[in-house]
């Protein structure tokens, strides 16, 4: 089974990790039975760090965990450093594979959503 | 007629500042003929600021301007920074309707298209 992490950028304000956490639980809801398990990590700032929540993942049992960036933009938190954690630990399950999905900025959805939003 | 300003952070990395003006020629191709323009405007370090943003919607003859923030937590700058700008430009033309849209991170469809773009 698939485990699905959401990773966050994560902020010295409390709330905005919350938030982060309770789209988790909504992204758990819609999931249907896609995933053995739907959580959260945050690149800085917050707990579980990537690895700890990549390492969570495979601990309950996952055979394939798909790390989805909650950025929105191309920078280097999506280009360098989040790649760079998913690489080390990667190395470390070579039998697990845990693929990095495209930053939500990237979908091709968000226009349509966005002018929902506006409306 | 009504103008949609989309209305981002702002990034000293200029291909993050060009990302969002490429999403805001999406809208546009989206939005059909709901809006007479979609523009970008950003908080901080691009251009134009909010407040120029706002300005061009009016002088190309708004009738109304919904600025819609392109972020995905309600910090300081959802909460306090963009409303003080649109609020500032509100009292300067009291006969246009200047409204401020829920954020992107907000959105009720965040969720979906999350998964899709795990998939």
């Amino acid at each position: 089974m698939k485990s699905l992490l959401l990773v966050a950028h994560g902020s010295r304000r409390e709330a905005s990790n919350e938030e982060v956490r309770q789209l988790t639980a909504q992204l758990g809801a819609h999931a249907g039975n896609r995933y053995q398990s739907v959580s959260c990590a945050f690149l800085e700032l917050a707990e579980p760090s990537i690895p700890d929540g990549i390492e969570a993942c495979i601990q309950e049992g996952a055979e394939e965990v798909i790390v989805l960036p909650y950025f929105l933009s191309a920078g280097r938190h999506v280009q360098e450093d989040i790649p760079r954690e998913v690489a080390a630990k990667q190395q470390e399950y070579p039998e697990i594979p845990i693929r990095l999905a495209p930053y939500l900025g990237s979908a091709e959805g968000i226009a349509e959503l966005l002018l929902g939003v506006a409306e």
